[in-house]
């Protein structure tokens, strides 16, 4: 991780426990409606735990009490002999109301309801099942999460509410979303492209936990270095706009916001609830607080790959080095309009390069294409590499190929490994920051070689890009973040 | 195909053999640098014809006159015993004026020019060289394709540059480029994604035969059905936009435009030495013609898949289906910014929606938000479409759902498979056009059924988009495309 937010004097003001901590760390975990029935939404929460090997116990409470993958099971949560933190609901709406009270009555800390069917609704009936809801926790005080919502994955603990993603592999990076589905994608998504997670938080109708809420206790927790957030309406929105301006400060916040249009609004309307407030404010609330706004979970997830894996340049002046006369002109064009600068070289660069370059079908001004071809001369590329790094008018580099001319002979495939290391020692050895873009048709043998050299890619400290467009976009708003903290503070 | 873009009328106007045909039916092929050895250019340019078992005869030209492949080889293109049509020159730049001597002796019609080293290079000497090839050219009543780019694939005959991509089997889309590599990435990537294509052209520095020229052949070529281009800069500007006026009245025709900023300028000028004209200039021609202007090849891909697969909505009234509400959201905001509108339903449809779907964690308003679960009950998906398809206030219908939750056993698979169908079927019988999104975290196990769920889809008629933002980017232009011509003619 090249990036360290938090300065030893913000590390001693950090509480030793957030009061939020309960919500993330619970020690004993119960799952109403885990039944054996693994067409039950309840046995896959279970099975979750089961799986991710959750680190403090855990029990299946159903009608019957039956035991579940050989967990003892119960009847009610009160009947669980030791005490219970941390309870996840997946029974039918309207037993809800009485499971809190139960909860209430044991001393849970934390109810998480999967259930849905409540004010999302619009209906009168299921609102007030809601607001009564919340009534018993207020008074028992008891925290909700949701209702109508996946939870909390935290991996390192294993409590995972995501059967579908099972590892206890952490990151980084922390995703809060209104949207269970989103949090799924996001996760599975941003698997595959290299990032790693602190905690998912998906939190549904918000009817006591918050956006807010989560995004205090994402500024504080430690393990959190980059916030995602999805995020379809808040409560408050004052509030909400403070904690932003805080948490923009000290980490980076990345924001989907759902529901901008009309449609989108009355879609939001029925998916979680909340009031989503209208394009302009939230264009004002991202002025004002430095937060990066996204258009998709795509976007999100590849501003999240360049926080996760690159240091701020130092300023806007990219060299582009690159095989593919086209690609490299489509590499100015897309650094151009996200704002970036693409300079001439030195004079020292431009005649170093010249006298490794071929004059046919190649261009040594910025930016540079090296000669098309399956295989690279190795050396060549690495003086053109080292050169374009050592440009005092280069702040840093990105760098581009297409995988699929690589991958037909074992040859191929050594040469694009060696490139690929050449790259990594030139960013360390002269430590200015490289992105680079492989192109991928995305037929099965090209995405497996894709995702392999991604691994070394990131490994040496290197985002991965998709395309130039990507990549160009996400070093843009990373430096525009810097630059707002950097006028802010 | 859904597009039959000639009228009886415009199929009997046109001519019986166009002036281009020579360059893309050739019956007799020469390639004068073809020699044995694997590492030079001319091998793999011969390879490619072999492979790709070219319909006419094929010759190997080189200093030894040694065979290749198996085939007589010759020492000059005028010693070949029978009259040679077309020829591939990759040798050094130097010798390229003696060769089109020759090449014009034999009478020769085409000669396309890989060697690069030209007018590109910004040299005088260089540029003086590509200037005595065409007036040899123009003298011996030769055409040039190129230099400095790979030539002409036509994969119906068998004319293959393209050694990478070996494969006859074609389709209606036809791309024209002045890079190689995009002509090559475009290729791959859109193979990958569906799309098949008539012909390929990549022309390079254009010192004879022109973007225009192309276009102009395109736009008489009853294979190509759309036509793709990426284009640089053009030699006569007022042509160029009188042809792609009329051109894009006839066949849709989607454009990127490399170099439109300063940097990118900067690129086009050190790779294939054209002008590239201002960003203005060009904002002004696609308004006056109708021709597409995308932002990247991806985008041109999306748009390419919907021109070949599905026929124009009457209007952009657009009904939504999907599981997830997050994606729900974004689909509609994503509609709404894209151009397309998404009403209400009419009461019949949000009557009968209501009759089917549980009212927990589900929405009927548009979009609609099916119930969110691994497998998906056929027949209230199948009554869903229908009552949406069938809706008077829908012009057109968008269907989304995530893969990866619809993998993991042979159960959940048939599962995925059946809602295909099913989708498929409701498309054929009530006729409105529908578009798919299938998300995927494009890990291996994820994008494989992607894309073995996508051969089913497109075989049925219905485009596939990874994202909902591209599906509605690319419904949009089609829209309004068809406007546009409806308004022009």
């Amino acid at each position: 991780m090249s990036l360290s937010l938090l300065t030893s004097q913000e590390e001693t003001i950090i509480k030793e426990r957030h009061e939020l901590d309960e919500v993330f760390n619970p020690r004993s975990i119960a799952v109403i409606g885990a039944s054996p029935d693994p067409n039950k939404a309840g046995y896959h929460f279970f099975k979750g735990l089961v799986d991710l090997k959750f680190d403090g116990t855990i029990y299946p409470i159903n009608l019957d009490g039956s035991d579940v993958l050989g967990f003892k099971g119960y009847r009610n949560v009160r009947d669980v002999p030791v005490p219970v933190e941390y309870v996840i609901v997946a029974v039918p709406a309207h037993e809800v109301p009485k499971i809190t009270e139960d909860c209430a009555a044991k001393g849970v800390n934390v109810v998480h309801i999967f259930t849905s069917g409540f004010s999302e609704t619009g209906r009168a009936n299921r609102t007030r099942l809601e607001t009564q809801i919340i009534e018993v926790a207020r008074k028992g005080n008891v925290r909700i999460v949701g209702p109508n919502c996946m939870g909390i994955y935290h991996p390192k603990i294993g409590l995972s509410n995501f059967e579908v993603f099972p590892s206890k592999e952490s990151g980084g990076v922390g995703f809060i979303s209104q949207s269970g589905g989103n949090t799924g994608d996001f996760a599975r998504m941003g698997t595959v492209r290299g990032l790693r997670f602190s905690k998912l938080v998906s939190y549904g109708n918000a009817s006591d936990l918050d956006s807010t809420d989560f995004m205090e206790y994402f500024a504080w927790d430690p393990e959190t270095k980059i916030i995602c957030a999805y995020v379809e309406g808040v409560r408050d929105g004052r509030c909400f706009v403070n904690v932003l301006k805080e948490t923009a400060k000290a980490k980076p916040v990345i924001i989907l916001k759902g529901g901008l249009t009309e449609a989108g609004t009355r879609a939001v309307s029925s998916h979680t609830g909340v009031l989503a407030g209208s394009e302009a404010i939230w264009k004002a609330l991202f002025n004002q607080t430095g937060a990066i706004q996204v258009e998709s979970l795509r976007e999100m997830i590849d501003l999240a790959l360049a926080f996760s894996h690159m240091s701020c340049p130092k300023g806007r002046k990219t060299g582009i080095v690159g095989i593919g006369g086209g690609a490299s002109v489509a590499a100015a064009d897309f650094c151009e309009h996200a704002g970036l600068k693409v300079p001439r070289f030195m004079g020292d660069t431009l005649a170093g390069l010249q006298k490794i370059t071929p004059v046919a079908g190649t261009s040594v001004k910025n930016p540079v294409d090296s000669p098309v071809g399956r295989r690279v001369a190795v050396p060549e590329y690495e003086e053109t590499l080292r050169l374009v790094a050592s440009d005092s008018k280069i702040d840093f580099l990105i760098v581009h190929l297409t995988i699929d001319w690589r991958i037909r002979t074992p040859e191929d495939r050594r040469n694009l490994q060696d490139l690929t290391k050449v790259l990594i020692m030139i960013k360390k050895s002269l430590g200015k920051p490289v992105v680079a873009v492989l192109r991928s048709s995305q037929s099965l043998p090209s995405w497996q070689v894709f995702l392999e050299e991604q691994k070394s890619y990131l490994e040496g400290g290197i985002p991965v890009y998709l395309t130039l467009q990507d990549a160009a976009n996400a070093v843009s708003k990373l430096i525009q973040y810097y630059e707002f903290r950097e006028k802010a503070t």
